[in-house]
């Protein structure tokens, strides 16, 4: 059993802390969250000691490892502070909404054997998975092309939009990190364009776009698009399909159950679509932690790095200049 | 928290032991199995301590109900403990393979108010059960015709077949059961064809069929037809069909995900379906569950009572009746 | 080219009647119908004369063959005649409401070498005819179970039921012809239920049914499920589902186009079936006078043979006794 | 009735003679093509007669329109001369592999009523169409995104190649058109990518490209994606996808019937996709000639007009600038 503590709980934070307490290789000893009753909260509902601080939790002996889900500018301190203090670490993505603090943080741990996961929980989802176990048995050929539909089912609130670094970085990052898992290389050119589609009245108060489309392009020459919507009015949609030169896979969205309803005014009727991440990514969330569990275990470095996590942010910086330049940007031209 | 101890720690009583003790409103304080080696593997994967016998389950102050998973002839033996005990129950169907024992175990526990729930885990899965509230809320106006489709992956071993009581009282029974559920009346007649087509030799050294066909008629003209297999090869298929005169609702099978492949040779390929009970029904077995603990904390009847479980097994005595003497029986026949 | 002529220029024989014009195997000279301006309005849409009787049609030189696609109650004298006159038939279902004018056609024109082939259309459609060819390939093992749902659309109106002959000589004729192809073999157990659950006054007055449900069993133990119904609002459902050792096979509805619509409301809607019939079984009729050219050009008997009208009767003649005795009937009681 | 002659008796003009032949508005009077053998075979198969050359066409008082499905460079002259000679012209795409001759051939036809409509034949799919329809009624609230899956079921022969123009002049025109269509605006900004990733070797030797991305915005923000492959080997792939504020609509590939398999080795199994475009938009070439005849009996710009083959070209022109100086391209650039 890996005993993992969680600093942060809010919405993500809690789920994270229930999946820990349910998971069969870990537990959950402690929590921890500026909000003292948000942690008070969580430690009653799973059984778990609140601690005073950081600093605490990486004291406490019952902790061999730390899931950071706290605000997104306290994610490279801590990881930071975990490294020194030799807890292998689990942090929410993004690293950090400016990629100088992620160069930063990059330079501190480096040399350290300490495992430092990011949460890009997608790669995890059994579909998603197949999908990519599919091209590495060769079963499409040659990839050629990669299409990622990922579309949020609402707009959050203006106050989580002030804080979220832009769709690019908050929600495209998670894309841009798929896309990079099923290319199976990196992307070296970028071109996005983007709007404010949604919601033009509150986009243009906050500097922010709702809606997007982008182009990539690898060394080898594989191309991927990626499009995003802030409001899928029917549901949280995400969809992979990779093209290749014997086959195609596709994987798709999951419904709650696979009721159908057959009607002389609709005709047939299939269920909603789960409604957001917590519900569609549930294996996904466990999958994750069975993967860092491992690489608490044996050591290495884990499934998805914190290099993963810098060149995600990478691509969001180089999607970003080309929606502000209108043009193709290197992403060479980035880092 | 309700204290449930589970009796029998074969397959079933395995994982309702490992639900019970994940579930936020149940725990799971003690295991019993006449073979203590198995109690003691559950007790120890589970964190619950070993009792020495029913009897040790059933006078313990931290158990607040008892799971009825052993074997099949002790059913109603346990059932009546628990009653005398004042401990609600949860029995897994069938209640005993003979209708004399269900009438006699009835007898014994009239006038008693502890819950005694049968074990049909299908009512509780998603998909079914909004099928039937699409019914209740007159989605598809008079119900005209139920078509269950219940097929098993594969032939259990012979070991089991010679203890289960025949398919229609080991497998169909919960098509009979989720049959008078959909229905929401009692069916008059039965009529039944069956045969062994899958394994002719074995059902013959066995006196036992591998696959049927039952259709029924309720008082007010309701028709339903149920059709079964021990082995289909494709996976454990599970489908429920209603048909109204206003609309038409089905539930269908679950696959792990939703990935498909196209390619040259096959076309577009989907997922097999989840392998068996356990996978297909994990969210029911959790429903029923909560259903149970309801029950416990609200006292009167359950959602699935011991009645359920008495008519499920006449309407299969019906159906062997059928099957021998070739001729529709009439349920007022057996009981 | 076979030159076809068409007796009977109502909705079905108006369709055959364009059907004989724009395939490349064939032409339309001639139609008949006993009201003369019904057969003028076609005559005229399709280019071809308009005949004076039944007689004038099989002396006319320019016509090889002959579609029957009167009233019912005409069929087997139209048969006999065309026989007479060497004139290769194609005749609508059934043969006859009565299986004793059935019996003397039979005999009426038995020794006869002239092709008299009976439309039974389904077994001509693109998807039921795989999933058969399927069985025949081997690609499901041994055939166990056959499910057939064929629901109409809509209630027909007063007038056709009062001639039709009854739910079973009407409409369930397709399935038990489907059915025995299907199952390859002869069924020689019938059992049926049926009701009149959609208009009770309605079918009282006319000691009429609408729905029905029906098993049946060949000598080697294959079963056979039919249910069927008068009135599926959503559309017309026509399905086939074979179930065997290794393996199962359905063939589905089709749509008119492959057109979803997700909404906040509804999740995903799919198209309604195509209408009817003649709308879903467009490929099937052309593909029936495709095998009906061949029986012509070649001789010997056609694909769908007089006897294979015969014993769709005779099955629904079983069906009937089974209704009305509420017992299993064997078939060699009927015939 | 309405009298087309079709000029080019090829694959494409075969077809459109079958369908002239057998659509219940047109007749086929004459066929012409260079090769005077290939014109006489269709003629004979249609029953039409063959004419000497296109001013023998456009003379002939039978004659009520042409279809022109010659070969590509021969197309603005036969416009023009139809033009000149008022008859209705219905001409497959493209007009011209070159802007200045489409600039050209639109100045000579400038201030004609004569009706000239570009054979995009995938406005009139049935799916595609309803999808469209949807968004006019306003089922999707406002349009967002468009995204077009297009890929050929396999490499057309080296020369089809090197005569058709590329990629993008060729296949993608399709797709340009159908942008133009759903969006219901013209794109403004064009960005595209494509490689040689099917066959390097021949592409390189024809200077070619057999895989493309291309993103496209309009003038009011909404986005457009297009991805297309010489080479899907599970078929031909053509769907339509429209996100907008309050809904998604899809239009999706078509199989040849509904059968589905289902095996141990396998799980579920469609049918593959109808193999290519003559199968696949078998309805949308009917409904095509359909809206021709319209313009031809009503006068007046057809649905499909001169202006649409014209801006689908300058779409190709834009993107084709796009991928050789790896820039975004404004539209105006082009024309």
């Amino acid at each position: 059993m890996v005993r993992i503590a969680v600093l942060g709980c809010g919405r993500i934070g809690q789920m994270h802390a229930a999946n820990i307490g349910r998971h069969p290789r870990t537990s959950l000893p402690v929590v921890y969250d500026i909000d003292a009753a948000a942690a008070a909260a969580v430690a009653g509902r799973e059984g778990a000691r609140v601690a005073a601080s950081v600093e605490d939790v990486l004291a406490s002996a019952d902790v061999d490892a730390v899931l950071i889900a706290s605000a997104t500018p306290t994610h490279a301190d801590y990881i930071e502070m975990a490294v020194d203090a030799g807890k292998p670490t689990l942090c929410e993505k993004p690293i950090d909404l400016g990629l100088a603090r992620v160069e930063a943080c990059r330079e501190r741990i480096a040399g350290s054997s300490v495992p430092v996961q990011i949460g890009f929980n997608r790669r995890f989802d059994p579909g998603h998975r197949a999908a990519r176990n599919a091209v590495l048995a060769g079963e499409i050929g040659d990839l050629h092309q990669v299409i990622i539909t990922s579309r949020d089912p609402e707009l959050p609130p203006r106050g989580y939009l002030e804080a979220a670094g832009g769709l690019l970085r908050d929600m495209t990052i998670h894309d841009f990190d798929l896309a990079r898992y099923m290319l199976g290389e990196e992307p070296v050119e970028v071109f996005a364009v983007a709007g404010a589609l949604i919601d033009p009245v509150l986009m243009g108060e906050l500097d922010e776009i709702d809606t997007a489309m982008i182009v990539m392009r690898t060394a080898s020459g594989t191309q991927c698009h990626i499009n995003n919507s802030r409001t899928a009015v029917y549901g949280y949609d995400q969809r992979i399909e990779l093209m290749g030169s014997t086959g195609m896979v596709q994987s798709g969205n999951r419904k709650p159950h696979e009721m159908r309803c057959y009607s002389a005014k609709s005709g047939e009727v299939a269920e909603p679509y789960l409604y957001f991440f917590i519900e569609r990514y549930t294996e996904a969330f466990m999958a994750e932690i069975d993967s860092f569990v491992d690489a608490v275990e044996k050591g290495g470095e884990p499934e998805v790095s914190f290099e993963d996590g810098r060149r995600a942010l990478i691509l969001a910086e180089a999607a970003y200049v080309s929606i502000r330049e209108k043009r193709l940007v290197q992403v060479s031209e980035i880092a």
